[in-house]
């Protein structure tokens, strides 16, 4: 399955994304209360540097007033003028359902108020059946390839079912990298199955599941501990056989807490730089928050910009 | 508290540990099934830089065997001749249990053979009403003190009365690290408390505990997300008022898979040095794998050493 027409190549670094996407045709982000300086300085740098177009939904005049005290020409965007935060939420989702943009990004509005926009039934946002999930791909300097990683922020503990969405969703952005056929970590704490730990016995589901044809476009195994995942060496020295073979593309965690530990363990003791979206909606969604540093939310633009673009030759072929 | 009569520096490298072990009184290691190159290397260093007194238990043949080709001094060692690993691991046990050894450590014996020495109720080595944890003690490059984190390999899913006793085998640890009033970060995914999410509300009862005064020794604070935990900066950006405030020295994580997950990305992606042992029994326990290297299996002798020179102070003064 190609991205864009031609053959997509792997991708391993996330600068490597961000040159990428700039060669594609452009998507284009309706941000939600597009009006604080740093979603503005963000996504004007998306659109300087020919990533996307971008709707600005949120308060006109706050909008021009960071726009002149950042020295940003306001001409980069096009404005939608919405005082009220919470209304510019919905009325950004809203263009991205009815096909006026094709990702969202949150910008100077409550995360709570935000996900209500986007939950809505009315809005048709969320397919029917469909599970919002985080995922996070993440370059540390000490591993050859990128990480996919979920999920580390909205799921707490994923069942069997939730867990095969998540799964499916980190399939789908590993495509948008060009991965085409990912490896599949379901993490555990061993490779041994314990009927004492239910993230072995989950994991061993799912690759069940997977040697059935039950999961396609993936090679999936677990439950696997980190190390095997993305460790040749400690796959020799522990004698464990598994297809994922110390290359993982994506790591399933089994719960919240521990995705959210390797995302945070490697950003800051491993020099990561990562990207971030939230999946599972009918268009790609960039959710950043105050402690994201300026790289991170370029990034995470870059990735939803990738994906949508990757939606858009889907369905235009 | 003071460990050694005098007062003992905090230590916030591993390396300094090892150094500081030598000048104290030593304490003598059982090794259980101490036969394999492996673990006769490790021990034999271990006495040559004064660290330990050692007893081998296990076949003398064997063990005479590998001094010989390994050019290694058998005189370093009081050996004790059992040829069968699991009576050897039975033997060992017993030996710390009547006060001939001070520590314990596994050799090459399996896990279970050796876990069911430890918890045979004949053996008087797990006090009654105690729990077996892990504790491991992580230096990484990017952070300026030692990382207490527990329960990466034996409690799956700790309820709060075991979260307690393992938090308290944290605090001695620490303690025999010098280090007196410990900050301990109760890990989450978030600093908020969701009603959703069990890991956030066991932290708010732990820390409630903790404020009032049934907690002692140490500064208790959850729930907390890693980056809070180890980061000022972070603390700053997201305005989280924490008395751990990004200077955390222990870390409780609310389950085995995402302690295990920080235990091997900081090993595998961040050049962590790690030591490691067994917490809740009478006398400290090694326990190390094929998987762990050199430095891995010394830097874990010295930290047992360390602890069973702390209790040898505390029960004679």
């Amino acid at each position: 399955m190609s991205c864009t027409g031609g053959t997509l190549k792997p991708i391993h670094r996330l600068d490597d994304l961000c040159q990428q996407i700039k060669v594609e045709s452009k998507r284009t982000v309706a941000v939600a209360a597009g009006q604080d300086p740093e979603t503005i300085e963000a996504v004007a740098r998306a659109v300087e540097e020919n990533v996307v177009n971008a709707i600005l939904v949120g308060k006109k005049s706050a909008i021009m007033q960071v726009t002149g005290e950042k020295n940003i020409n306001p001409d980069l965007f096009q404005i939608v003028d919405v005082a009220d935060p919470n209304e510019a939420a919905v009325k950004a989702v809203s263009m991205v359902s009815q096909g006026e943009a094709d990702m969202l990004m949150k910008g100077m509005v409550k995360t709570a108020e935000f996900m209500r926009a986007i939950l809505d039934k009315e809005m048709r946002f969320l397919p029917q059946g469909s599970l919002l999930s985080h995922v996070a791909v993440i370059q540390v300097p000490t591993y050859p390839k990128l990480l996919i990683v979920s999920d580390a922020a909205i799921v707490p503990v994923p069942t069997l079912d939730q867990t095969l969405k998540i799964l499916e969703h980190t399939i789908e952005v590993a495509n948008a990298l060009g991965i085409e056929m990912p490896r599949v970590a379901l993490i555990s704490a061993s490779e041994s199955i314990s009927t004492r730990i239910q993230s072995s016995l989950d994991a061993a589901v799912i690759t069940s599941m997977a040697r059935r044809n039950q999961i396609s476009g993936a090679i999936v195994d677990g439950p696997l501990a980190l190390d095997v995942a993305i460790s040749k060496k400690h796959c020799r020295i522990k004698g464990v056989d598994t297809p994922v073979d110390g290359e993982a593309d994506i790591l399933i965690f089994p719960n919240i807490e521990a995705a959210n530990t390797f995302y945070k363990s490697t950003a800051l003791l491993a020099g990561a730089k990562i990207a971030s979206l939230v999946a599972g909606t009918r268009a790609p969604v960039v959710l950043t928050s105050r402690a994201d540093d300026d790289a991170f939310k370029f990034a995470s633009i870059c990735l939803a910009a990738r994906l949508a673009s990757k939606r858009f030759y889907e369905a235009s072929s």
